[in-house]
This record gives structure tokens, sequence and C-alpha cells, in this order.
């Protein structure tokens, strides 16, 4: 059964502050969790309500064949923790501590830039688009929402344990970064190339800005893509245009 | 000033069996409502609280002009009406009864088919990505989410007003209107024809299935089609795939 002292640490994960402190975070459901056991994240144990426990051998199963320790938690304790209404009786918690870095050496050869993404959703669908696309590195500007917020892991539906880093750094850094590797580098805005006119190296980083404001004027230096429409409506979801143009650069057909 | 009565018809509007009842739903925000009045939604009024009538000239010029009627409300009594945390202080009652239909004559040469859709941050998404690529009408199955909640209209940043029609409709009679009219209808899967390979007529429609359980077995019998990835994760958001699918069905380049 679950400490009192672990229900408070785990209560504290819906604050950035302490996810950061304690490098650890909460992942909810059953779909989820088994997504992130996939991915080999580093899971400390899983909590299970006493009817889940019961009603998903299965999921037992799995977690005694891969080794995941697990206990009991009462409705009320896990109900302090989760960040859901309804919650499916399953949490798990996560060590984060090797996914964020800084600076990173073995980056991959396609890279995502998130500059100033403000909405977890957007942030956590980003990741998982990344995730189908096969890209492993994604690096965000220090102002983009925390990857490690509840509601942003719940939309990554697993994905921010496939890459295999998150990059978390100042503008600056970032650009020097991406012009010391030469980088074929990118910015989707409402105006530029057309996405499907692009011809990119194999070796490209595509920046995708914030909801309210488009990619910083730190990046106006580099080449701008668009993504052709009828004019009719503003823009599109940074998201939505985020998995539109990953899949012209990727799927080159 | 507003009344007593009209801020609690207005208050009920976040239930759906009232807008359904009343025709009516609420817009928050500036550009929400710039956005519907571009796209002459029936507005009947929009209420202000006093600082927002102060700070935003050009836009009391605006419903000047478009001859809207605006009038104070107070911020406790907008609170009570708003579904959003953090208000911009601004609110716009509108008429939704023109949008809905079950059957339509006029429909467009593109039409987007929506089974099930449970997110209403979806709906709305693809709402957006719709008026994106001048798609005028969308067809929801009665499972699908209301389309005028208010997380739907917010994500759809007045696309719900650029549509012509919203056909909601049980999915047999889907499917006989589809046939009867001759599309070229597919379904997004997992498996499938590549999206890029696909060739089409440009009278066609693109039916996406639930965030849970895809196109449902009613629509089996139409050809599908899907997104290449790399297999690292079971999906896509059902609101990128439909980006990225009418990118490609749109922007035939």
């Amino acid at each position: 059964m679950i400490s009192k002292n672990r229900i408070k640490l785990l209560s504290s994960l819906k604050v950035k502050k302490y996810r950061d402190k304690n490098q650890l975070t909460i992942l909810e459901g059953y779909r989820l969790i088994e997504q992130a056991i996939n991915f080999n994240a580093d899971i400390i144990n899983v909590w299970l309500c006493p009817e889940a426990i019961d009603s998903n051998p299965m999921f037992i199963k799995n977690l005694n064949f891969k080794n995941i320790s697990y206990d009991l938690i009462n409705n009320e304790d896990l109900k302090k923790i989760s960040g859901t209404e309804h919650s499916q009786g399953v949490i798990a918690e996560v060590d984060i501590s090797k996914y964020i870095t800084k600076v990173n050496d073995k980056v991959s050869d396609n890279l995502v830039v998130l500059d100033g993404i403000s909405d977890p959703g957007n942030l956590g669908t980003i990741f998982r688009t990344c995730a189908w696309y096969g890209i492993k590195s994604v690096v965000l500007t220090n102002n983009t929402v925390d990857p490690f917020n509840f509601k942003c892991i719940r939309s990554g539906m697993g994905a921010h344990f496939y890459l295999q880093k998150i990059i978390i750094n100042n503008t600056q850094d970032i650009i020097k970064f991406l012009k010391d590797n030469d980088y074929d580098v990118m910015c989707a805005d409402l105006k530029g190339i057309k996405i499907s006119e692009v011809k990119t190296s194999s070796h490209w980083a595509m920046i995708f800005g914030s909801e309210a404001h488009g990619v910083s004027l730190d990046f106006d230096t580099f080449n701008k893509v668009t993504i052709p429409g009828k004019q009719s409506i503003e823009s599109l979801n940074v998201s939505v245009a985020a998995g539109i143009i990953l899949d012209r650069l990727v799927n080159k057909y």
C-alpha cells in the first residue's frame, strides 16, 4: 500500500516546480502506461486501485514480465494524485531525468524546434506526430510549456518516451547549435516557399512558433515555408500545421 | 445592462440541451468574435465588461459599422456565462439555427465526414482545417460531440461560421446520402492505400473516425486510405491525420 509521504510527493507533481525538483512525473491510464513500457521509460512504480488489479490480468502479467513493481492504492488517494476527472484506476510514477538536456551530441538528422508553444495539448500532439515520423530529437525554447505537464503527456500518448532527447534551451544557444551543426533550417510561417516545393537535404531542422505569435523574430534569418490554403481563415492549428509539414518533409513522394 | 433573465438563459448554454432548445451559443474573446463577424454569423448581441468597452475602440467601431448591438455586463455576471477561466471581458450571443441540418441539397463537392469524434478540441480543430482548405460542408454522425460546445467553438477559431452547413444524421442515412450523390468515398485508417497514391475525382468525401475506435464498421465497404509512418507509435491524433490527408487531397502538387 502507498505511504502518506509518497502520496504527498506524487500529488505535488501537478506543479512544474516539483516535477523539476524530483525529476518525476505521472502517467495515467492503461494505454499510455503500456506505450511508455514499450519505449522503455524508467517506470519506478505502478499504482492500481483494487478493481483495476482484478480486471486487467494481461496488464499485470506484462508488469511482472517486465519486472516493473506495482502496488495498491485506494480510489481516494488516487484522486489526489490524478490530473483527470475520470481515472481508469491506474497510474505510473516515472523518472524523467534522462529525457531533458541542454546540449546534445547525439541528435537526429531531422529535428523539430518548438518556439514558445503554450498549449500542452498541442505540444504533446506534436511529439506524437514526431514519433509517427521517426523524428527522435525535439528542441524547445525556454518559454515553451513544460513537456512533462500531465496534459502534455496525455496528448503525447507515449511519444515522450520514444524521443531520445528533449533539448530545452534559450533561443540564442539554439540558433548557435543549429548553425554549428549545419542543419538546413526552416520556419513554418503564413508566407514563404510552398512546403511541397521545398528541396531539403536529409539534415534539416523545422521550427514551429507559438499559437498566438508564430515563430519569434530571433529566427527571422532562416527560410520560411508555408502551407497553401484558401485564406478563408487566419491560420491552421500549430499541431495540424506541424503534421502537414512533417508529412511533406518525411514522406517525399 | 444585461437582465437577470438573459443571464440565466446565457448561463444555461454550457449545456447541450439548452443550446439545442434555444438554438444559441456563446463566443468568447475578440479574435473569435471578429472572425465570426467576418463570416456573417448571426450575432444577436455582444456583451462587454466596462474595461473592455474602454480599451478596444476599434472593436466597438466595427460593431457599430456592422450594426451589431452591444451592451454592458459586469465581471461577475460574465463569469457565470463564460466557459473560460481567464476571460477577455467580451462574449457574443449567436443564433446557430441556420448551421445545423439533417439533409442538404446544396453540399460542397468536397465533404468531410466525422464519425464519432468525441473530443470537442479535435472537432473544432478539424473545422478550422476544413475552412483553411475551403471545404464548406461537414457531416457528423449522431454520436459525434456537439459542434456548438464552447470548447469546440474555441478551437474552431471561427471556422464554424465559415461552414455553410453542418449535417448531423445517423450512419445509415449518411451512407445513403453519400451513395445517392455519387461521392468518391474514402475512410482514413491505419491500413489502406497510401494517401499520396490516391487518385480521386473532384467529388470526394473523406471519413475520419473516433479517437478511440477509428471509423466504425458501418463504413467498412468504402476504400481505406492511410498515412505512412514509422510504426513507432499506434496512431496520429485524428485532427492531425485529417490535416495531412486534406492537404494531400486539396493541394494536389
